[in-house]
């Protein structure tokens, strides 16, 4: 199914494959919720961008929405703060084994990741191989530097591995992918 | 009043453009569209956050919502990045003419702004009195010494007056809150 991200129609309670039964926007909620309450970095998810077209206002503080469409999204679905740096990032899953197709990302996604980037802030993906139970930080210049290069429509698991970072699973916070970005841009620095 | 060196504030001669019928979102949408385009910074409005009942699946791609409910929002409206630097804000318009009732603002969008703040962010207010066709820009360290200090539910906009600054009404960029933000942290700078 093609559920818009951050959409949770069905708990997955009953996935049982390798990761615990949680999904990657659910590791990175618990992450985020660690970084904020432990004081870290503030970052967020952003809502699902919608079309309204339809409210019953039964009361005025009742409304409900009867009628609305999911939009593409125009920007990424995360960002925050990290040490004084803006931090912006899009998150995928792929049950794909060799390779992440690049159709899960899309282009003004990719146009937003290197804005960002040209202006002074950290842009990466965060692409989970679900079936290998594999989380990486992919850095926008490593992305960016593949798509110029290279003339194909999946990233190999291949360049994951000889430009990205694994992200390894914790108990908490479950993936710690500041641990990355404090390797890559705060060199010596504690979290 | 407080203005920013070096902008020109047209004594509100014949400013009959200001107001036309626009809400503080579509200027701001049109500011922030400008900044986009002219790569100044890149700042988006957030997506209103909503909690999903019921999707109608007719086919993959055109799903319906048929059923949702607004979310209380636990950060601000607006974010992005300006010189390397995190911007963080909430937009408010009032019809009332003497002051802006504090009850327009959540609790914890106040809280999201002071963490941003802490973690070396820029965060504040923009305030529209509809009525006067005013709009202040409050910075949330002028915020909160209100708060602290003071124990009322409305500012006054004599505060906004002497600890704001106004935005002036132009053209286009309709209302150019970055240069606010030039004067008060990147003195000497131009945009």
């Amino acid at each position: 199914m093609n559920y818009p991200s951050g959409i949770k129609v069905n708990p997955r309670k009953n996935i049982t494959y390798g990761n615990r039964g949680m999904t990657l926007e659910c590791d990175l909620n618990e992450t985020n919720q660690y970084y904020l309450v432990n004081n870290i970095a503030v970052i967020h998810k952003k809502p699902t961008p919608i079309t309204i077209v339809d409210v019953d206002y039964q009361s005025r503080k009742d409304a409900v929405i009867t009628k609305a469409y999911f939009r593409t999204p125009s920007t990424t679905d995360y960002n925050g703060i990290y040490k004084g740096k803006y931090i912006d990032f899009e998150a995928k899953e792929t049950t794909n084994k060799t390779s992440f197709p690049l159709s899960n990302i899309h282009k003004h996604q990719i146009e937003h990741l290197t804005k960002i980037y040209e202006h002074g802030g950290i842009s990466f993906l965060i692409v989970r191989f679900t079936k290998l139970n594999l989380t990486y930080y992919l850095s926008l210049e490593s992305l960016k530097k593949f798509i110029d290069i290279k003339n194909q429509k999946s990233i190999p698991l291949k360049y994951f591995e000889e430009n990205g970072f694994i992200i390894p699973d914790k108990y908490s916070p479950r993936i710690d992918y500041l641990e990355i970005i404090n390797h890559i841009y705060f060199k010596g620095d504690e979290l």
